[in-house]
């Protein structure tokens, strides 16, 4: 079995983001010999998130974290004292990572699908973990 | 260590539904060979998700759908132009894809629990991977 | 290949409760003997749901409840009698289970990162599975 860790360096432009990765995540798994497996990609960060959305139209990614915000506002009655608690909010409702199967050595997604890194709390650096499991 | 990628076929009936797949997940995980390890269940779509939830009473279902209706309205505010930008947020909340520990040949799922295919934007023909590693 | 399966037990003592479960979920990796690996956190329970979340400040989770259950309330409008459907929706929001990259026999958390149980429906005996592959 092959086992490969890989660790990418991302840096985020505004408050709140969406960075495809999918390029970078297929370059690791295409780089660890793996042809048939599994890969996660985990944020180890707890103001963002990874999610797999829709990469055909950007005005999806917009929507996305519009509504996102609607639903978590930066409210005044929050009590952690940094001001971030809905980008802590939006990490747990996105969640810190993201499972896809490998086939041929290939991300198997979706015909519409990509791989995204979830900001909620920027401009930073982040580092996204990708793990290959597989043969 | 064994390795099975198979694809199910779902055709669903609604706009939005919730379907119980995990007879053919369990199948799948039997037909594997597998006794002790992991299985994924994978959307390949933008506007569904997979979730984990309770199969008792389907009233939890009806409740979910909707909330999940409430929380993302179809609101003509949205700029993805297709209209279905809820289903799109639907499934960045709800998740693209869960993991089942399997021991025993079976799903170490609870007492209450199923896996189940959400569609946000059918009626449609949909397809679900499920993914088995293990020994 | 190691495979390891352990349930650890948790007993909540309010309706809605965030418990640190890190310590125990690497305490099982470490007496794996993986060094390098995944390791996953599974509730088997349809009223509750796993998080990785901040555990420098307690206010965190405090927003983070407080802010669940106003996205979902306990609405008088809900069908299923048991009168815990916000607990359901919210498992579903949270999710099942997190995944968590093993590297050197430890845990890949970010630096303020924990692994966390989210009670819903308590105070309730609870278990969560907790499941490591590597080598």
């Amino acid at each position: 079995m092959i086992d490969r860790l890989e660790s990418l360096s991302i840096r985020t432009s505004a408050r709140e983001e969406i960075v495809n990765i999918t390029e970078q995540v297929q370059r690791v798994t295409g780089a660890s010999g793996v042809r048939s497996g599994m890969v996660w990609v985990y944020s180890p960060h707890t103001t963002s998130g990874i999610t797999i959305q829709e990469n055909a139209d950007p005005d999806v990614r917009v929507d996305l974290l519009g509504h996102l915000a609607e639903l978590v506002p930066r409210k005044a009655s929050f009590r952690h004292a940094e001001g971030n608690s809905d980008a802590h909010i939006k990490s747990a409702l996105v969640g810190a990572s993201q499972a896809v199967p490998i086939a041929d050595a290939r991300l198997l997604l979706g015909t519409w699908q990509a791989i995204f890194f979830c900001e909620f709390d920027g401009p930073r650096s982040r580092r996204v973990m990708v793990k290959v499991l597989g043969t």
